[in-house]
């Protein structure tokens, strides 16, 4: 057995069992007719719905149960994503450490997500100094994908990224109008990819992006942890725009629905599924 | 027995249980030292912290078992209190319809909390034909007591509230230069009213108002219930100001926290007890 790093994080079975049925199924590969991954949206925010007290600041909102849960989650599916500005504001490492994973108990990279940066205009000028490569050349995690607009991107990354076993993957807005990339349109790719299932993790801009009645069909499932804080007025908030100004409805409500107490926090568990 | 109202509600003894060391201590008055009564705060918000979609709607975000929970959590308080703003825009009943409470199966207004309405102008011009008024008429419901700050309350309402049973409660502002009310005079002198126990339901601008550092002391419960309903932006949200504009701290973290799933929804009790 490889060595256990000291920062590897344990999360019981009995804790496991009230996700299951919000995860995609373990060890079985998708369909193959399935156009998209299996999707998952997870975030912790505070009882006023904020991710963090300002943009660019990382606030610990939520007990250890929490973080133990969120690196589970992260075993359970083939990537993860983030937005650019959560890659710039936080450095993340974007791997998991749950005993028993690649790097973490294993040798290999198995139960290691690739990490996905949705970077349209390739603002994200990372170094291999950055704890994401740090990681992946310790054997404790797979290099990023960076998705782009961009059919150049700056070639001393490109080239950075291709070194270490990622790559920047170009994808051209289908509403070229308004060059704005289509979600659809990502999980597709990232399907094309093989990458049969994906935890989608913040900031606000993609969260809140997501959260749309038109991208309903294509998540599978959304899991929140709710820390029991209140940050106050001038955070950074999941607070979906509405659709119709015109007639006031709510943006979305969760179906299948299931609560459950975490330490301090409470996790919800839920979907839009019929 | 007396007739029981087709409204009547039911809030199950299994039920009860979770709320009971949150509440004010049943068929016993708090000790005569103590110069606020128990000040319970309670509201049901989205997942985006919203308490209705637009300022003066109603939103129904929660199940019927969470109504009837705040029905009988009013009868177990001595009073209920609303912002001038709720008054005005809902024509609240604020009574308590659960089955034994005096009007809904009992003789009497045992059970029957008392409406307090904060109102320092006065702006709430109600006539007998309010709800609240009708209830008490049918013995169903207490008749308003109205905090204000007019030492010569408009003498029409005056008088129709007195004829009514309830009365205006005039309070002069201890920061005279603000004009603004402080919460714990309006709290003691409820005491004074010898109303022991109070309910604050809302609406945003109370709630914000009462979610501060300098009133953690006289409040002595948090009963929140969260629907799993995403309003979007635009809604009435509970996101009480920060207090210091420089350093960026949390508002309030709720301590002995305790998470109860309930239908679709969950109930967070909790208090900021040391």
């Amino acid at each position: 057995m490889a060595a256990i790093p000291k920062d590897t994080l344990q999360f019981p079975a009995e804790s496991r069992k009230f996700l299951d049925s919000y995860l995609p199924p373990a060890g079985q590969s998708l369909s193959n007719q399935s156009l998209y991954p299996f999707t998952t949206i997870t975030f912790a925010t505070s009882l006023d719905s904020q991710l963090s007290l300002s943009p660019g600041t990382q606030t610990v909102l939520s007990g250890h149960q929490s973080k133990a849960m969120t690196h589970y989650l992260r075993s359970r599916h083939d990537a993860i994503l983030i937005g650019v500005g959560t890659a710039i504001a936080d450095n993340p490492g974007l791997n998991c450490r749950i005993e028993g994973v690649g790097g973490y108990g294993s040798a290999g990279l198995e139960g290691q997500p690739r990490p996905i940066i949705i970077d349209p205009h390739a603002r994200w000028e990372f170094t291999e100094e950055n704890k994401i490569f740090e990681l992946a050349r310790d054997g404790k995690g797979r290099t990023p994908y960076i998705i782009t607009t961009l059919v150049n991107p700056p070639a001393e990354r490109a080239a950075l990224l291709n070194r270490a076993g990622g790559k920047y993957i170009t994808l051209v807005p289908t509403d070229s109008s308004s060059k704005k990339l289509d979600w659809k349109d990502i999980l597709k790719a990232l399907m094309a990819e093989r990458l049969n299932s994906i935890m989608i993790e913040g900031g606000a801009g993609v969260i809140n992006a997501l959260l749309a009645p038109e991208y309903f069909s294509v998540i599978s499932s959304v899991i929140i942890t709710i820390a029991p804080v209140w940050l106050g007025e001038g955070g950074v908030a999941v607070l979906p725009p509405r659709q119709n100004h015109g007639t006031a409805v709510p943006v979305a409500r969760l179906r299948h629905v299931k609560w459950h107490p975490f330490g301090e926090d409470v996790v919800l568990c839920g979907n839009f599924k019929e």
